[in-house]
């Protein structure tokens, strides 16, 4: 496929490259012009505005949030004015619901196409192709896209007509490691109290009733106590858990979990620890039980 | 091994009779005679009082909770009275920490030894001898009875010399059960109001981030709305609760979670569904949003 | 003094009517024109434009929201372009910390001065001139204002040169009357299980420790169950809350109660009761406890 | 009135000494000797055993908490075997719902009397007479101990037949007194980030809508973070918060703002604070916003 790329961060710039190996012609635009410089040497053709990416068939934007998105798309040289008509947009950002609304929207009134596709998975996954592409809109089109999907992803699912279904599937998958996370620091901070060997405990529950990744990554890093090198910042976890909140009250439905997690983490930067893993609520919890 | 063995339950009936095929000759005691006489043709000696059945080396109990356990223990023809100096009481059944303390040291005075070994598994579980075993209490005499464990369960996770520490760690894996489910119920209530499909949403996190068997089982039920027959009672599951901030308490450990769902489970009670499986919370949540 | 005066609901129309009866010679701007003809027969002057109303050394505004006040004063015919330097821009609304912030820079910029005065009291105590003002900026500007100030309230409390300063303490204000409610939402339902009168529960409370206003207004409509007439909508309610929750999340400031209380009126409006008083959480409360 | 007095603590000292100004005879008894004997000078007479006092048609106690209780009525030379046929015991104590039930029965099958009538007030107050009484039980007897209520407390409310009632109303009070210091908490913790000078907002709110002792007490507490003379034990707090959930849960209400502040005196006290007011909950919500 012809395809425009905007945003090649710690996520954009793996999963671009991964579309080149899969033999997909790209354009890439990066606002840091250096990193695109890097895929021009695989074969990319670097672009110096957003508009000149938009100018393909389909544009990906991979950003880092709202901003930069909402940046990227109504700006001027933009990809809203760029796209042609019958054009796609394929926004794999984490972003609000309310987002891909008003893109939706937009893009429709432009006679052109909008697709959330968020993604799950963190940098190395997406280096490995190992991401989990969770896209929605437009039946046909998210068929189309299925190249793009398989370039960088290892499974897709597909969300439905409606794009912001993805995001709130994306939204909601974050909150639930949230909660996990906080979950797990209650139980350590409790068997810790009673004298249990935190690593014994941890091998007991991923090896019977737990037994997924998620478990043991985060329940190593609490064993650990040891959030550095950060995986996910405290402060993009609050960000993910405060869309997952203003989704959850645009559809008037309490999370009081999710009210709880971020309570937690507001407390974590409160305490100066917004550059931490988010893990590292776990220390919180601990801390309030005297350890 | 030479065993006693009270309590033939929906648990301790499958159990035993795995101990029995295993090998070890059985005494049992169960308070309905009538289930006890089933293991008779199996080749168990049947016992007409507690007192009788631990006339054994090791006596084994496996009762519905404190109240039956305590009677067991503590009551006229008792195990405590009964059990020869040097002889082991293993207590497999769920049962609070303090519980568990008292009688750490009510058999310690008698010259006795005390080992909690509560296990993890349904009914189903128990009879494909699939429990986890979780021992605490002296090393050497947990060694000793591997061949107990190995008889009734999979895999054996020592949790120390204290035996109260494997009661602390059966509770706090029943709160990540509980606390898990409240997550998923949070999340499928925001998901099925944007008009995603539940059965989708369920195949998505199971084969990604949380491919574990529990959220498959918890999550099925959630996605069927569907809380009979019921594997496991709400009103036993807010009882589990209460005993993991019990035991929260007398060590001055906060747990908001668990806080939080046993006042869902209190609400699921008040509304009449004691008697529901526990993953019916998620009906709560349901409702609270409107759904 | 000469002042401009923009909006006339429940609330301003009562103060801008105080206002005159003061002494003071108002402008009026209202979207709605008859509620301002309706003052011209009391000696105001009816302007077309909030731009109009602008004219004077100072302006008021007593809008409803954040959207409302946005519009009146960045705007085109807005307050912004036509306040002359050095005049004043007194906000009396209930508004976002966050507006308060940025009406502060541009006003500044514009050589303007702004002040936010926001007010706690409901209609009747607006029109008994009962209010009570809560004003912050310019301590010199506030002193000239407190004419205005004794016309429509009780009594000033000044808060400090920095204006958010006010719209923070007028959110935490409605934040601890949303969790009064609660509270004593929780405990009426506790005391109704036990068969207490709830009639006589009121009484006692607010003659012994409770003996303050919002404690006898709150605690009776709880105890008739009746929220009609509303006094304070739930929807405006939660908005105050969400509004107090966002200033928390700005300054990482954790506020589990506000959370809470924020998930119970969630409820309330996932089960049509939006146009409720916002006292009807009570009624969630005692639902959720079987009554 | 020939009364038994059982109990002469902080609270039963000052009490029995207004009970013997008030005109009635008192045969005391105390734990501790020494200060029975105080009271001997006053016209009391000292009893060696609690039976001693209870040969009176009337017995009160006012103890710690169950554990005293239990042990002085249904200990050996204890009330329940000394009190005559018909007669009463009044218990003034703060205790658990459950043993005041436990107490009705005891007593209903010895042919005797029980009524609650804990009291609300600290020590001052009780000098002072100024406690709120809150009776339950037969209305006869308990109007006819309205001379005794009377000679402690200024005002006193009759909560019904079932003496329970009025403990559940007693906890219920300290629950409400306990989420509004969590409130105020979150309040102040909110307000100082911004700037707010903390005497004026207490100034601000105790003046308007929260014109209530309670708030000015526990405010000041607050402004000035100064949890020390001690009013009110952190540990003794949580004691009551615990009785009230206690209450709740065997009546199926669920109270998650009593939850919640549960968690928080559990971490005052996982933090060695269990010797400090109460009130310095409020220390923990300033903590968490990074104060």
């Amino acid at each position: 496929m012809q395809l425009g790329w905007i945003g090649l961060g710690q996520m954009g710039l793996p999963m671009a490259r991964n579309a080149i190996k899969a033999g997909h012609t790209l354009t890439v635009y990066n606002r840091t012009r250096s990193r695109a410089e890097e895929l021009a040497h695989e074969g990319a053709r670097v672009a110096s505005q957003p508009s000149e990416a938009a100018q393909n068939d389909v544009v990906v934007t991979m950003l880092a949030d709202d901003a930069a998105t909402e940046e990227v798309v109504f700006g001027s040289h933009g990809v809203l004015a760029a796209l042609q008509r019958g054009g796609a947009h394929v926004c794999m950002s984490t972003i609000s619901v309310a987002l891909a609304q008003r893109m939706t929207q937009a893009h429709r009134e432009a006679g052109q196409i909008y697709i959330s596709a968020p993604v799950f998975g963190r940098p190395e996954a997406a280096a490995a192709r190992k991401l989990y592409v969770v896209p929605a809109g437009p039946q046909d089109v998210c068929a189309r896209l299925q190249p793009l999907f398989d370039a960088v992803g290892q499974r897709t699912y597909y969300m439905g007509e409606e794009p912001a279904a993805a995001n709130v599937v994306k939204l909601s998958g974050n909150f639930l490691i949230a909660s996990m996370i906080e979950s797990l620091a209650e139980a350590f901070a409790l068997v810790r109290k009673y004298g249990v060997n935190p690593q014994a405990y941890l091998e007991m529950i991923t090896t019977s009733l737990f037994n997924a990744p998620v478990y043991k990554t985060y329940g190593g890093l609490i064993v650990e106590d040891k959030y550095e090198p950060v995986g996910f910042k405290m402060a993009l976890g609050l960000k993910d858990v405060r869309l997952a909140l203003a989704a959850a009250e645009a559809a008037a439905v309490p999370m009081p979990v999710a009210s709880l997690v971020r309570d937690r983490m507001l407390t974590g930067i409160a305490l100066g620890r917004q550059d931490a893993d988010w893990a590292s609520v776990a220390r919180i919890a601990a801390e309030n039980a005297g350890l």
